[in-house]
C-alpha cells in the first residue's frame, strides 16, 4: 500500500448505528439542534438573547430594529444549519430540515444584489464593509456560510443554498487577491471553507483565493497595521495573535488564538495534500509536532492562555487554569483529518481520537444543553470562577453564551463523525476510528458494515455487506498508538493473504466478497500515563487511561481535597462497569490509594500529614460535570 | 506579670551592633538612601524617573515644569526623610541629613498658607483637592508626611518639620469629621499617622480625627459612591477593594488591597489599645486570625492575588504566581508590633519575626540597589514574567519602579528596627526580636546590652550596662513558636528567682544590677514545616526553615526543574556553613534527595520517570535572587 492521498467520504455514503456514538447523534437531532434552534430564535427564557435569526429577518426586511451580538453572530446560524445538514441522513429530522429552509430562504432575501451578506455589516455599519478584518469576522462569517452552503449540497442535492454561497464567494473574490485589493481575514476560517467550495464546484478560483488568504498572512507590510480599524480594540502590532507574524511557510511554533491557529492549520493541511507542496507540509508537518508534543493537554485540548485564548509557551500546560477551549478541540479534529490526507500516518489519527474523545465530547452535557467553553483538568470550587486568575474556569456547564461558538461546533463535528471515522482512496477503505454502522465507498464500490462497542471494548468487526465489482483492494484499520496488542483476523482466521502493517495502520488486501469479515481486537488495558517532566504540574502523577478516555477524580465520587489523594505505583486498577442515571453505561476504575490527613489545624506545622488507606475512583473525563458540582482533577499524585 | 500594654520605645535610645541587623542598616545609611535619594532626584540612568524632588522643587516655585509620576509621588519622598531620620542615630549621615533638611525646606517653601501640600493637586488639579478621596491618595501622603514628620522630630528633637506637618493635618481635620464634610481615604495610612501625631503631640483632636477616618469607615452610604470621582478607574461599588465593605468594627476576614488592609489594621490595633476597647480588639483578632491562619505565606507574604494585589480566598496562596508585595509584609510588620501593644503574646511576635525575615527582607537585593515588588515562592524562567498570569512576577530583581512603594518602606522599616526589637513598660523590658546592641529603657532606667549571632546561632546574651535606681522590674523574653527546646541562664545559673513563662514570653523579675546576664540559648534545629491541606499547591510538600528564616532552592545550587527534585521523609538535613561572595556568610541546607527523570522525549508516554538520586541544597529565601537568574521553590515535594 502506498502513502495514497485518501479523502474524506462523503457523508451520505455512511449510516451511523452505534451504542456509544448513536447516542450523542440522536442526543444532537433530537435535543442539541431543536435547542440551538430555539436559542437562535430566542425562544429560551432564561437563556443568552441569541438575535441571530432575528438579525436575518431584519436584513431580510422581515422585521425592523437594530442589530444584536456579537460581530460574527452570523455564524451561530451558519453552523446550526450545518448541522442540521449531516443529520438530514437520520430518521426524523423532517421538522429540522423544514425549518432549514426557512433560514435558508430568510438569507435569499437577505443577501444583496452584489452578493453580500453579513447582517452586521448590513444593519450596523454598512459604509464599513471589508474595512476592518482583523476584528469584525466578515470573512470568518462567510467561511461558516459557505461550510453550511457546501453541506447542504452535499447532503440534500439541492443548490439554492451553493448558489448563494457562491455568489457570495465570487463577490470576495472578484475585491480580493492579487492585482485587487489586499487583505486576510482576522479570524481564519474562509481559507478551509473555500477549499471546501472547491472541491463541490471545482471552481479554480475558490481554491486560488484559499491560496492567496493563506500565503498573504504573515507577509509585510502587516495588513491589519494597514487597515483604518475603528473598533481597535485589537493591537494590529500582536501578530502573533492572528498568526500574521510570519509566512504560513516558515512559522513552527503554535502561536497566538487557538481556534484561529486550528482552522488555519486545518487549510494549509488540505493546501499542501492537493498541491503536494512539500514546503507547505513541511510547516504542517513542523506545527503539528509543537502542538502535539509540546502543547496539548492529555485530553487533546489546546491553547493554555485564558488570556486571549491562546497558545503560549512550550509545556506549559496548567490543569486548573488551562483555557482548552471546545472550539480549538474540535479544531484539532479538522486539522488532523487533514493531516491524515496528506500522511497517512496513525498519529494523526489517534490525537484525532484522544481530542474527539476527550476534549470535545466533555465540551457537552450529557442532556445535550449545557456546553463548556473552557476545559479545565482541574477544578476546585470555591476557587475556579471565582478567583482572580480562574474567572474563565467553570465548574459547572452553562446553558449557553454570549459567545456561542461552542455549542454548534460540537454539533457539526459530532453529525458528521463518518468523515473523520472513514477515509477512502482509490484502491483502498481506511477505518480511522471505529464507528459503528455501514459505509458504502463510492470509490471502492464495496459496502462495509461495522459492529462495535468501542470505547467500552476492543472488539470491532467489519463486514462486506455488498460489494459492486470483484477487484482486489484493502481495508485498512488503525492499530492505536495507545494499544500495545491486538488481534486481527480475516473471516475468523490469521490473515495469510496480502497484509501490511505500517505507521499505525493493517491494511488488508484481497478481492472481498459479500460475507467476508475482518475481526479486530485492540486490548483495552487501563494505562498510567505520564507527563514529560518538563510540565511542571505534572512531574509526580499520572493519569489514568483506557483505550481512548482519559480518566478523571470527581468529588461525587472521591470527596474533596482531591489534591491529597496519592495512587501508589504499585496498586492495581481495576475496572467497575457501571450504570449510572445521569451518566448513563460507562467503566470506571476504582484502586486502593491513600488520602493525605492532616492532623493540624495550623495554616503551617511541624506534623507532617498522615497518609491514610481509601478508594480511587476514576470516570471518564467526558463524563465530569454531569452529576453535582465539585471538585474534579485529570492529573493524580503517585507514590 | 500582667498583660502590660508595653510601648514601642524611643529610637533614640537603642543602638544597634548586630552582627546580621548591622549590615543591613549600614547598607541602609551607605547605599539605600544615597541611592533613593538620586532616584528622587532623578540622577539615576537607566532607572525610571521619579520626578518626587522636581514636583516638589515646582511648587515651591523654584522650577517651571508640568508634575511627573503617580498621585502618590509625594510619599517616596516622606518615606525616605523618615528612613533618613531613623539612620541618623548611626555615624556618618551627616550628608544625608543636610539632604533631608533641604528637602524639608522645600517642603516648607511649597506648602500652601493654609498648611495644604500635596505636589499632584498643587500643581495638576487645584480645583479638585479633597474630590477624590478613593482614588487619589492626597490623605495617604499626607499621613506619610505626618510619619516622618513625627520621626524627624524624635530623632533630631527639632520641630520645624513637625510644624509643618501640623498645619496639614490641623487643614485636614479642619475639613473633616463629625460635623463637618464626610470623607474616608482610599488607601488607609493617615490614621496610623494621626495616632502617631497624637503621641508626640498629645493634641487630642488627631486622635479623635484618627478615630473618625477608622469608624466611618464601612458605614453607610457608601462615601466613595459620593464622591464626584473624575479619573474613576476603580470601581466605588468594590467596597472590598478599600476595606470598605463594612464597618470596622463587623470586618472578620481580610478582604481587598492587601497593603490598604495591613495600614488599616496597625491603626486599628493602636486604636484599640490606646482605648482599651474590647470590641475593637476583638475585631483585630478576628483579622489577625484571618490572615495568619488562612491567607498568610510560610513566608509572612500576604495577599496573594495578582489582581488588585489584593488578599483572595482562604487558603489560596499560590507560589508562583504570589503577589505578597513586598510592602504588605513591611505592612504586617506594623500590624504585629501593634498587635503585641494590645495583646503580649509571642504569636505576634513570631509573625513579625516570619515576615521580618523572610518576606521583607527577601524584598531587596544584598547590593541595596535592587527591589522586589512581588515576592513568589516559585520563580521558572520562561513562564516568571512572560506568561499570561505570570507577568507580575519577575525573576530578577529590578532597579526600581515606577510605583515605588516599597523600596523606601524596607528602608524605613529596617532603619528603625530597635522599635520592633525592644518594647518597654513600666516594669518591664522586653525583648520580641534579637537584635544586638544597647537599649537605654527611659521607662524603667535600665540600659541592656545584647550580644548574639542570631539567625545563625540561637544564643543571646543580655547584659545590664548601666542602671539608674535600684527597684525591681522585668525582663521579659521572647521564647519563638518555632523553638522546640531552649535554655536560659540568669548570671550563668537557672534561675532561681521571680521568674514566669507565659504566652511565648518568659519574664525574669528581680533587682538587676550592672553587669547582671541573661543567657538564652534557642536550639535553632532545621525543621520541615508542613501547610494545611487546604493549601492546594503544598500538599504532599515540605518546606525547610532554621529558626526564624524559610529556606528555598535556587537553580544555581540544584539545576533545572527543581519541581522534579523529592525529599525522601527521613533525609538527613544537614547545615552547612557557608561564605558566599555575593550572599555573604550563611548557613545553607543540604539533604540526599531524589530527582525524577524521564526516559521519554513525548509529551505522554507510558514510561514512568525514573527516581534517581540528587544532592539537594538550599539557601535562606531572604537571600533568593542575587545569583544568576533561575528557578526558584520554597516548597520541596516530599516522600
Amino acid at each position: 500500500m502506498k502513502n495514497y492521498i485518501e479523502t474524506e467520504p462523503q457523508l451520505k455514503a455512511i449510516e451511523v448505528k452505534d451504542k456509544f456514538w448513536s447516542f450523542y447523534q440522536e442526543l444532537i437531532r433530537d435535543v442539541v439542534l431543536p435547542y440551538q434552534e430555539q436559542i437562535l430564535k430566542d425562544e429560551i427564557p432564561g437563556a443568552e438573547k441569541s438575535g441571530a435569526i432575528r438579525n436575518l429577518r431584519i436584513a431580510a426586511g422581515q422585521e425592523a430594529g437594530e442589530f444584536y451580538g456579537q460581530v460574527f453572530q452570523d455564524s451561530d446560524v451558519s453552523k446550526w444549519l450545518e448541522a442540521v445538514s449531516y443529520v438530514s441522513n437520520m430518521e426524523g429530522t423532517g421538522r429540522l430540515e423544514e425549518s432549514a429552509r426557512q433560514v435558508i430562504h430568510l438569507m435569499e432575501l437577505a443577501q444583496e444584489d452584489d452578493g453580500y451578506l453579513n447582517t452586521y455589516f448590513q444593519l450596523k455599519e454598512p459604509e464599513h464593509k471589508w474595512q476592518n478584518l482583523l476584528e469584525c469576522h466578515e470573512l470568518y462569517c462567510a467561511g461558516h456560510l459557505i461550510e453550511a452552503a457546501v453541506a447542504d449540497y452535499e447532503m440534500s442535492g439541492r443548490s439554492t443554498f451553493l448558489n448563494l454561497a457562491m455568489r457570495l464567494a465570487d463577490l470576495i473574490d472578484s475585491r480580493f487577491g492579487p492585482g485587487k485589493v489586499r487583505g486576510i481575514p482576522g479570524h481564519e476560517e474562509i481559507e478551509l471553507a473555500l477549499l471546501r467550495l472547491w472541491r463541490v464546484t471545482k471552481e479554480q478560483r475558490y481554491f486560488d483565493l484559499a491560496g492567496y488568504f493563506l500565503e498573504e498572512r504573515g507577509t509585510d507590510p502587516n495588513y491589519f497595521a494597514q487597515e483604518k480599524s475603528r473598533k481597535a480594540w485589537m493591537d494590529p502590532a500582536e501578530r502573533n495573535y492572528t498568526q500574521n507574524h510570519r509566512p504560513i511557510r516558515e512559522q513552527d511554533t503554535a502561536e497566538g488564538h487557538a481556534v484561529r491557529a486550528m482552522y488555519l492549520y486545518t487549510a494549509m493541511a488540505d493546501l499542501a495534500a492537493w498541491t503536494a507542496d512539500e514546503e507547505l507540509k513541511a510547516a504542517c508537518v513542523r506545527l503539528w509536532k509543537n502542538v502535539t508534543e509540546k502543547r496539548m493537554y492529555i485530553t487533546g485540548g489546546v491553547g493554555s492562555g485564558a488570556k486571549g485564548e491562546t497558545f503560549t509557551v512550550d509545556y506549559d500546560l496548567p490543569n486548573d487554569r488551562a483555557y482548552a477551549e471546545t472550539c480549538a478541540a474540535v479544531g484539532l479534529v479538522f486539522w488532523a483529518r487533514k493531516m491524515l490526507g496528506l500522511d497517512l500516518s496513525g498519529k494523526y489519527a489517534d490525537v484525532m481520537e484522544r481530542a474527539l474523545y476527550n476534549g470535545v465530547l466533555g465540551g457537552m452535557g450529557r442532556d445535550g444543553r449545557h456546553f463548556f467553553y473552557v476545559n479545565p483538568l482541574e477544578v476546585v470550587p470555591g476557587i475556579s470562577g471565582e478567583v482572580p486568575g480562574y474567572e474563565h474556569v467553570r465548574p459547572v456547564r452553562p446553558k449557553w453564551y454570549a459567545c456561542a461558538c461552542c455549542p454548534p461546533n460540537i454539533a457539526r463535528l459530532l453529525a458528521s463523525l463518518g468523515k473523520y471515522a472513514w477515509g477512502e482512496s482509490r484502491g483502498c477503505v481506511y477505518s480511522h476510528l471505529y464507528l459503528g454502522g455501514v459505509f458504502h465507498s463510492l470509490q471502492n464500490g464495496i459496502s462495509w458494515k461495522t459492529v462495535t462497542d468501542y470505547p467500552w471494548e476492543g472488539r470491532i468487526q467489519y463486514e462486506v455487506c455488498d460489494h459492486e465489482k470483484r477487484e482486489k483492494s484493502a481495508l485498512a484499520v488503525r492499530i492505536p498508538g495507545w494499544c500495545s496488542s491486538y488481534s486481527l483476523l480475516v473471516n475468523g482466521r490469521e490473515c495469510t493473504e496480502e497484509y501490511e502493517v505500517k505507521d499505525g495502520y493493517v491494511s488488508i488486501i484481497r478481492e472481498w466478497t459479500k460475507g467476508d469479515t475482518v475481526s479486530l481486537h485492540l486490548c483495552m488495558e487501563v494505562k498510567r500515563i505520564y507527563a514529560n517532566l518538563c510540565v511542571r504540574e505534572d512531574a509526580g502523577c499520572t493519569a489514568l487511561t483506557r483505550g481512548p478516555l482519559v480518566y478523571c477524580l470527581e468529588e461525587a465520587d472521591n470527596g474533596k481535597r482531591q489534591n491529597t489523594l496519592l495512587l501508589p505505583a504499585g496498586s492495581e486498577i481495576m475496572e467497575r462497569q457501571k450504570s449510572d442515571e445521569l451518566l448513563g453505561d460507562y467503566i470506571g476504575l476504582e484502586a486502593a490509594g491513600l488520602r493525605l490527613q492532616g492532623d493540624s489545624e495550623a495554616l503551617y506545622s511541624e506534623t507532617p500529614p498522615r497518609a491514610g488507606g481509601t478508594m480511587i475512583y476514576a470516570v471518564p473525563y467526558f463524563l465530569w460535570g454531569n452529576r453535582t458540582a465539585g471538585e474534579m482533577r485529570v492529573w493524580i499524585r503517585e507514590t
